[in-house]
């Protein structure tokens, strides 16, 4: 079994050089966030992760879940991990004090949640689901019932789910059938919902269902549909449960990975009609979801990142442990371990190399919505707004991506063994592979930064960060970096002119050419983030830096390894997005 | 569950455009194969891999193996398929006519092969092993060994399997500790070997394992290696089967795939010692394993591309019925199948693509196989011998890797369904995940293709590739083919050159590219192969061709999108190699 440590001196150094955890610190309402603090929670999460949560992977993979009469157990451990994991109060971080949150930076919340999801992918779903609930609530919800809902809900004691999916509408979430017919100071809920995830299961003593219905006279499509608090047990007056509300899971989905994750088909109002309580307006419910599905496509990028950053310690592992020939062109010298093949190597660089950019991509996105939330002045909000809303599709697809490159890369290392379950690569490998799927498909989020990212403010938020990394560039110049960024840079640039000017004439076309754009676009940024990265690096070592002297010049060796392997990529998927729409648009669909 | 339908107007397209099938016809020995007979010989083989092989295809991945005492049951239907494979004589395709086989190309065989991997990986296994078997014998056994294992395995009465890996010896073979100790005409053998391909089941009445081992006054190494025959049951004087060998399945691996083919742990003499009889001479076992893994390696390709087309059938399939959203920037017109949206058609059309290319590299590489062995001049056949052993590791491990790739793009056009295991999507990105390790990782061929196929005869081979694709340029300019293919080719040769000159004074550092190169390599070769086709479907057109317009137009597009949207791709391979050496190689290993 592999073990799992939280790499908090990789963390601390994008908190600190790219994310700008100082800056944060110094936002209304985050004086807490010192760096003693942080310290003291990344190190303490990791703790939890490596003692608890990690060992609990493989159970969770080979044990699964058992169903029963609408029953969903989860596999041994998980319910009295969960259970420490709401003692400890990790579910509450971020949220709001309020309500009993501990109101820290989002962005030292994100890079906990990597810590549980690289330990256990399956558990970390849950809370994960939960904070989704919570934002919903925080922003839409009415006092009543932010009051009754959100301290349990940040606790951790109840849990939440998202319920959009249906058979027929899943990328098209405008196509729902579930039915919402008001009945008083509620509304009766009637309808089927797929894909679940933690619909059931045995770790809260309630579960708060966010279900998006139509009412009867709504307009059709999106615009129709609201947002309903569909609770398990219906909270009494007191704060205590009450009855049972008419909903049930009615089966388990076997899947290619997450098996400790119950992806539940849930059955609303089989008896007449699942009570719901109307959040925000009638037909407001997209508004609601957006909310949601900001944050949480952001945490599914981070998925990338965590499960790219256990495969990556595990395939080190091994390298250092399996000895296997000779150092190349060696004939009769002693055998070495498998980390000195040049090959090898370049595996375990490719994947610390990705691991490195996705870090730096997801906390600087989280550090640009901590700035959105809390910066004092309204143009720097506003700014920051304008960002997390350009990345929010890039960290959410490209890390996704990258995480099932670094994984199956993990899988390689491992050679043979790499194929058997017990070695835990192959769990990795099959678990991440749902992160580019759910949450909009990274096919949606490709569509979603050509049109509204990129054409909707014809490329204003673009622009704007476009010239921030190109102002960047002299400072980085140190090492040949700035300077190998240039033309890449320059590749993306026109590549968003070319979008522009063809998205503005013929839509379709920008969109044969929208997801190698996003990877255009994440490939150069990550570039930039490992190039800052080293000229931070690079200044720390000339400030002293003894003791971290190795730590820090394999910074700059991973940064210059990202931009002479990883980068020349660039140009294949420019060339993809100008060049290739013709040829992805021309064959008849008879044709295929 | 997913059809699967052989796709034979593009294999006979293939066969006849690109593997020159007329002129393999015209070999001494192959005059049987018409193009009448391979029309009947494909027909025949779809219909039993539609009908038999493919509905069986899931359920063995469910069903799975059962194991107890040393005995393997295969999964429901596998044994009375196994029946009719061998009642067809669809093992004897292209085996020796004096033992049984039918003397058919190779190339005809690999196509047939192609049909049995796309339809069923696990079962398709099974007649692989043989047929390396099969191979070995052919060129090592003698006259006795032929006439005893020969008939009955061409056949497929009996199975063989190959053993080499041992725990402690996976691509270092050399370091194997199985002994084999010399007991008058026959030696014992000890020892364990794992990753035993179908090392034990119940489909033939016996099994003829190849077992790789070292005699006491051996040299240490590979070169102290010797190769036997270890029946499971020993075979009579008269040809029946005789006592029980001191072998036996010890334990199944549990896989991320392939899970209906036995992956076994064997254990050879526990009791004493188990009957071996030498193949050659001793010390000689190296030699005639690589008769056997050349072959296989190419075997081992073709199922990147089976899995590819198995799952580009599935995800197209999909597309044209799955509904959803309306077209792009139509807001209210109807909804419309997921083939129409954009980035569903680049999915698509990169599925192709990839698949067309693998197609051609695959039957291309077999024709010269063909020729090696029968062309009447001997000129010719060096010529021929030199590019299947230059091409082998660039079936192997580009044909491999690409099958991922094209098994996780069907996940991703199936969407949330692809990730639920019922869809199949889930199993063809689980099966094909071995490919890229067995049978010498992907690692090794390119180190192969570096060291054995580029720097022992200084490039000639390769040289003699390039130039050859370089003179036939021209030819394919008429759609504007010939001339973007140029810059890729110019890249291939300019990094060939690099790498001639720095693996001659630093081999570590020319194999850190060593994989980028491959892919190089092969990215190019399948742009070539595609650009050849297209030329070809164009003279097709030029000259009628009218009612297989719609196929022919596609293959030319096919074409133009791979070399638009996937060759540009090569750039980024050559810059790995000629730049990133450095960067790879210099972090410590602690650094890591």
């Amino acid at each position: 079994m592999n073990e799992y440590h939280a790499p908090l001196r990789d963390m601390r150094f994008v908190l600190d050089e790219l994310a700008g955890m100082a800056e944060l610190a110094g936002l209304p309402g985050y004086e807490e966030a010192t760096p003693d603090l942080i310290e003291a929670v990344l190190g303490e999460a990791g703790k939890l992760a490596s003692e608890v949560l990690a060992p609990l992977n493989q159970v969770g993979d080979r044990e699964r879940l058992t169903f029963e009469n609408g029953v969903v157990r989860m596999p041994p451990g998980f319910t009295e991990a969960y259970a420490t994991f709401v003692e400890g109060g990790w579910g509450s971080l971020a949220a709001d004090p309020e309500y009993g949150g501990q109101g820290l930076p989002w962005t030292l919340a994100i890079a906990v949640q990597e810590i549980w999801n690289s330990a256990n992918l399956s558990f970390a779903l849950g809370p994960v689901l939960t904070q989704s609930t919570v934002e919903v609530l925080q922003t839409h919800g009415t006092a009543e019932q932010k009051a009754t809902y959100l301290p349990k809900l940040i606790s951790g004691i109840w849990a939440g789910t998202m319920n959009l999916t249906e058979p027929q509408a899943g990328s098209d979430v405008g196509a729902l059938k579930t039915r919402a017919q008001r009945a008083g100071d509620h509304y009766l809920i009637r309808g089927q919902k797929i894909f679940i995830t933690w619909g059931e299961h045995d770790c809260a003593e309630n579960i708060v269902h966010m279900v998006l219905a139509r009412t009867p006279d709504g307009p059709p499509g999106t615009k129709g549909l609201s947002l309903f608090i569909v609770p398990k047990f219906l909270p009494r007056a007191d704060g205590t449960l009450g009855e049972r509300n008419d909903l049930r899971c009615v089966s388990l989905e076997d899947k290619l990975g997450i098996h400790a994750s119950p992806t539940c088909v849930m059955a609303y109002g089989d008896s007449g009609g699942a009570i719901g309580y109307l959040m925000g307006a009638e037909n407001q419910g997209m508004a609601c979801m957006f909310t949601m599905m900001n944050n949480a496509r952001v945490l599914i990028g981070l998925e990338g990142l965590a499960i790219g950053e256990r495969a990556y310690q595990a395939a080190r592992d091994y390298a250092r442990e399996r000895v296997q020939s000779t150092a190349l062109g060696v004939r009769d010298g002693g055998l070495v371990p498998i980390i000195r093949h040049p090959d090898v190597r370049r595996m375990l660089m490719t994947m610390r190399a990705l691991n490195e950019a996705m870090r730096g991509l997801l906390y600087t996105a989280a550090a640009a919505l901590d700035t959105a939330k809390r910066h004092p002045d309204e143009t720097a909000r506003a700014h920051a707004q304008a960002r997390i809303d350009l990345l929010t599709p890039v960290v959410k697809a490209w890390l996704t991506d990258s995480g099932c490159e670094v994984a199956s890369l993990g899988v390689q290392v491992h050679g043979g063994m790499g194929y058997i379950e017990e070695t835990g690569a192959a769990q990795y490998y099959r678990d991440v592979r749902i992160a580019p799927i759910y949450e909009g498909t990274n096919g949606i989020q490709a569509l979603d930064l050509l049109t509204r990212k990129l054409l909707r403010d014809r490329g204003a938020a673009a622009k704007t960060f476009l010239a921030e990394i190109a102002a960047s560039l002299p400072e980085l110049g140190g090492d040949g970096l700035g300077v190998a960024l240039g033309p890449a840079l320059a590749n993306l640039a026109d590549t968003t002119d070319w979008l522009l000017e063809t998205g503005a004439r013929d839509l379709t076309r920008a969109a044969a050419g929208a997801t190698p754009y996003l990877r255009l676009f994440g490939t150069v940024t990550g570039a930039w983030l490992l190039a800052r990265g080293a000229a931070a690096a690079a200044r720390r070592l000339a400030n002293g830096g003894e003791e971290d002297r190795d730590f820090l010049e394999a910074k700059i060796v991973t940064a210059r390894f990202y931009l002479a392997n990883i980068l020349p990529r660039a140009a294949a998927e420019a060339a993809a997005v100008t060049q290739g729409a013709d040829s992805t648009l021309a064959l008849d669909e008879a044709q295929f």
